[in-house]
């Protein structure tokens, strides 16, 4: 379940809350598609600004709407208190594994996070991805803490931040930091720009913002990275160029939001205040970039 | 109520919650002291780790226990949606006052800030106090974000997140500031170090994360410059220089936990979780620095 390729699906609101209909949509075309899993409720799925009682919904629906493929739930939060109640709720949900970044407001000491890691792991039943995403949570993992964490019960991947640009020295990162982790726990790339560059090097997942709303790139530069196929994998990554334009410019959330409302698959707005969708120009070079590269 | 000296108090919690009785000491306390105002639910307060009934409690016994002191609380939320309901129980609660910092997950635009502030001014009945942290919040405002949010109702202040250094700097600063805001709204320094600097350089008020455990030296400080003793102001801060040596290394919330552990205000420990106290021998260190300034 935590190899291959992850689809990260938007959590769409309106004004009175998720907007389900949509998001059962949404994760309804990722299992059509075929992708390896769904994490609902990371980072694009917006999961911090959603409560307890809309995080234990959307994670139903989407356990009932993957059928057969396996759905990680994403439980951060910044006290320790809410994830535990926020991984009772995945469970219950029915999810096969749940992500965990450690969100911060003052600053975490690793010390404090790998605490969180500990707390969270002993009383879990399914498995856990450890979550590693700077942009947001402002925390750096070192190699030694993601060791220590690595050892904890539970602990089935690590969702790394991204690769350094150059194949040599992804494959060189990659092999170093999995000659430091058990064999159990598998390395998923983040940062989708550099995702078949982390495929190429070794990855073992990739943990996808672009595969939640467009599943098929995200699916051929997968396959094709893993049948050894790293120029095709690369030429792909390469040809959607302008998308990762896109996202360095304006974020990841609010591209894929603007391309699903493109897509016709949500509505707008669908981000939650104080987030706002793209100006309308912003959103026009969007559409644009969708039609060049033939999105669908 | 926007100027002088504004106290923050820690919200310390045990594991069945807040601890009502320390927090309420910690109230009155500020209010025996006679600082200008109390800021309940700031960072110091924890306020992001709490959840709204929480919030809505140490709100309502803030006003409680602070008697003829005005009381400022925080109402800053991730979700514009969530900052509206803390805003109606701030005011419920009997606060003089609120403030409001733009807690991001994602990066949040210039134009997304400005629309939360005026999403909730538009709502409010009680004045606001524009809270820029970029330590905890990630987001920097820009000098055209401040002038477009203080015309928006019920701005009162601006906490600003430091000064410069060097005290001419400073002057010129806070001078440039003042000139872009209506002369209704106050400029407020935060950053205890830099405080005396700030007051010094024209800041009408300190939002003082120290005040908020140790009212006595935060006061001399504020009395000295007010009163246009700026080389007093300095030499207070000055003698306090081992204990922002601790903020700098440890982050002031950490050092105030411990201080006021020293000082029997609170049990042990008292931050919410993943959050931890500090360590036994830093612990240590904060306890020598209190007997070698006298704290109490």
């Amino acid at each position: 379940m935590f190899t291959g390729l992850s689809a990260f699906p938007l959590t769409p609101v309106t004004d009175h809350g998720i907007d389900e209909e949509s998001f059962a949509g949404l994760v309804q075309r990722l299992a059509a598609a075929r992708v390896d899993s769904i994490t609902a409720l990371g980072s694009t799925g917006s999961y911090p600004y959603l409560d307890r009682a809309e995080r234990a919904r959307a994670a139903r629906l989407a356990v009932e709407h993957a059928a057969a493929t396996p759905v990680i739930v994403g439980i951060g939060a910044l006290r320790t208190r809410d994830v535990l109640e926020l991984a009772q709720d995945a469970q219950d949900a029915g999810a096969s594994g749940v992500l965990l970044a450690p969100v911060s407001y003052q600053a975490l000491t690793a010390d404090e996070v790998f605490g969180l890691y500990a707390d969270v792991t002993a009383e879990l039943s399914v498995p856990l991805v450890v979550y590693d995403n700077p942009g947001t949570t402002h925390f750096t993992f070192t190699d030694d803490l993601y060791t220590r964490i690595a050892e904890l019960p539970n602990v089935a991947s690590v969702k790394i931040p991204g690769v350094p640009a150059d194949p040599g020295a992804a494959a060189e990162r990659v092999s170093a930091l999995r000659a430091l982790l058990p064999a159990s726990v598998t390395i998923g790339v983040s940062g989708d720009p550099l995702a078949a560059t982390g495929l190429n090097a070794g990855c073992h997942a990739w943990y996808s913002v672009v595969a939640g709303t467009l599943p098929e790139p995200a699916l051929a530069i997968t396959r094709a990275a893993s049948t050894g196929d790293a120029t095709a994998a690369t030429a792909e990554s390469e040809r959607l160029q302008p998308l990762w334009e896109l996202f360095a410019r304006h974020g990841s959330l609010r591209v894929v939001s603007a391309i699903a409302e493109t897509l016709g698959l949500l509505g707008h707005p669908n981000l939650t205040r104080p987030l706002r969708g793209l100006p309308d120009h912003d959103r026009a070079a969007v559409t644009h970039v969708v039609q060049q590269l033939e999105l669908h």
